[in-house]
């Protein structure tokens, strides 16, 4: 009567309100359910409240995002001082939104690991204040700005990351730049990291071979490829007071890979 | 006359002014030189000053910093769903500095990874904006604030993080809440983490294992332990406007160890 039994592993950890649809699972098995936008969205926004503000939301998703990036590059083998003169390069496509401002600081983190990255940004004569800011931090890298997309490079490169969608203004999707950028990655042959990427009832202009998602996932189309979930550092009453019952799936980890349930 | 040579690898390629005397190196035998406080400091504002503000630099301290201190804890061994039941436990000891700030964030960060973090913080009636802020996001984890001593645990934890030191006021040292929590420190018989320890004439009053420092490490005495360098987002340029001449030592990692040359 003294067994001591293990308790059993609960795989269902995050209880999301109307449970929709879409659901991940982890490498662990533990359940990971997709949420809609607008209640990442109001999560986002509770979490702003108590303080994860949005500079501190674009430094954490770049950071992890570019760990996930140099993870894509080869890593280790790739970034050592004995390839300096094989610095891999990324096409950094960037909207302007806050999508665009988390692949800038991406674009930063990647730069400062000696990572030969392009940013495309379109030209506007007014930007949001956060696209200012990161701009001015990307700067200082040795990371080089261009704004027309005859400025890309002509052969393949390593890596091209996707931000050029944000979740709200699809209209986007009809401007020449965006054109112009979709039509340009689709021709370089390199495989695409897609973050933070929206729900599309439309076909995604972009294929992507990866995509990353923050915080909990929205349910994204099979066009998203495989995807990611990267921690953004918002606690567990912050999920709760949004009505979800949360606890990490990350374990050890800052970005973790989902698989379709 | 075709024969295409390998370029040497440049293992000195982070250069300071006023060589001052202490040099690390990488795994991979890059030298870092050690650089005076003053000059750190120095670092920080230029990088302040172009928009990597403090509130930035404390989240991605935290970042790092906690997944140093997720690998120290066993990492995947330790940190996975079938071990829900024996979580590690951290004490945090902060004083009310911006080394504290950091600290902060770094157990809101293993908090969020389900690691049960019990926060020592002496009372003040007036603290930093940086640590207010900082504790309202810990406040919102399952982690555990004591402003006592007599709070924290009996029986040894599994890592000690050390944040009770800043930079400049060394006056701190003598009053009671110091003296007590490095008493249990001592006592307790967990190794301990020092996150951005100074440069002491005197010993450290607590005897780390590892040593976390930023960006560029400082001189620092043998009681800090194994020191280890993290990458806090410097871009080159900004390096560069303090006379320092950089390229990044980290290869894809984000925190290295650094080994006295």
């Amino acid at each position: 009567e003294n067994i001591l039994e293990a308790e059993p592993i609960v795989y269902r950890q995050i209880v999301v309100p109307h449970q929709s649809g879409k659901e991940y699972c982890t490498d662990a098995g533990l359940v990971v359910p997709s949420i809609s936008y607008e209640l990442h969205k109001k999560l986002l926004a509770i979490a702003e409240k108590h303080g994860l503000s949005l500079e501190r939301r674009l430094e954490m998703a770049g950071v992890c995002a570019s760990q996930m990036a140099l993870t894509l590059l080869g890593g280790p083998n790739r970034l050592n001082p004995k390839n300096v003169h094989q610095r891999p390069t990324v096409a950094l496509l960037c909207g302007p939104h806050v999508q665009g401002a988390q692949g800038i600081s991406c674009g930063r983190h990647l730069a400062n690991h000696e990572v030969h990255v392009i940013l495309f940004l379109p030209n506007f004569v007014k930007m949001l204040e956060s696209i200012t800011n990161e701009l001015t931090l990307f700067g200082k890298t040795d990371g080089k700005q261009v704004s027309s997309v005859k400025d890309l490079p002509d052969s393949p490169v390593d890596l091209v990351i996707n931000c050029l969608d944000c979740h709200e203004n699809a209209f986007l999707r009809d401007q020449p730049w965006y054109r112009a950028a979709v039509d340009w990655a689709n021709q370089n042959r390199a495989p695409v990291l897609s973050i933070d990427p929206p729900v599309s009832a439309r076909e995604q202009a972009v294929d992507a071979k990866w995509s990353l998602s923050l915080g909990l996932p929205l349910p994204l189309a099979e066009s998203a490829g495989r995807v990611y979930l990267c921690d953004i550092g918002i606690p567990r009453q912050v999920f709760h007071e949004v009505g979800i019952s949360y606890h990490s799936p990350f374990g050890c980890k800052f970005v973790i890979p989902l698989h379709s349930a």
